[in-house]
């Protein structure tokens, strides 16, 4: 049995995954007379592959339950995926690097903190979006239109389970 | 003097402006093994005009002070731009229609609810976004890259007043 250990989200540690969206440690600039610092291009938006354009959603997730078995993985190969919390609470995701399949003892559990989105790089194995707690929204980041199937999915006959986190 | 009164955010009287990022009214879809609601495509981006790239950043903004004079407007010529609150609290947005310049009387002040997000479509004068209190992020979607000047600014002699506004 492989159990998940969770671990604090920084740019760092999830560079090989995707962009973590946040102000905290990144460079600003003030527009607007004064009355806003603008801090830009905090995610890779990589939307356009095979005639696709970028799109905004709103995902309305249901809680997991913990103990979580983790099932299945899935990965977009021909976009970017990203997600903020439209409540501004911390959320949990779950990441494998980009190979043939999400190695078990590759995967990683980060704790998104209530400031911080994310935003996965394409071809990036990740778990669905799930609220760790109640119904929430999300804001989605991706692709729409364009042609090409731009999901893989991965199950998992190990068990992989991530353990009961308070947030 | 023109004093602007405000107007509750509707997708119908938004439509000449741009967009209302938002669930209500709109359908969805279910995905990840039904524990999802998914309302796609809430908004155009539209910001590949001349090799520009969708982006996401986030605006710090300042609070304004009312009641607040409109001493200036804005429009993008080269893309839309979204503003979706971080904190999930109500903001205003101050529009008029897409012309050589703003025409006062046809100014529109429009309180965004608090489950909602504005996108200007191209070319439609706005306001610099302001907090309406306390300082406020705001989750921005707009362009980056790209050729091409994509701010004109229209400055009032007119006097043209926002009251005080209770969120």
């Amino acid at each position: 049995m492989k159990v998940l250990i969770p671990e604090p989200l920084t740019a760092e540690a999830f560079a090989p995954f995707g962009d973590v969206i946040e102000r905290a440690g990144r460079d600003s600039y003030t527009i607007n007379y004064g009355k806003t610092a603008r801090y830009s291009d905090l995610a890779l938006l990589d939307t356009l592959e095979n005639g696709g354009k970028p799109t905004v959603s709103i995902f309305r997730s249901q809680p997991a339950v913990f103990p979580l078995r983790i099932l299945v993985m899935e990965r977009h190969p021909l976009s970017s995926q990203g997600f903020i919390s439209m409540e501004r609470l911390p959320f949990l995701t779950i990441v494998a690097p980009r190979a043939e399949r999400p190695e078990v003892d590759k995967i990683r559990l980060f704790v998104v903190g209530a400031h911080q989105g994310i935003n996965y790089h394409r071809g990036v194995w990740h778990h669905y979006l799930f609220s760790p707690a109640g119904e929430r929204d999300f804001l989605c980041l991706d692709r729409s239109g364009g042609v090409g199937k731009n999901c893989d999915e991965h199950h998992f006959e190990e068990e992989i389970i991530v353990g009961v986190i308070a947030l």
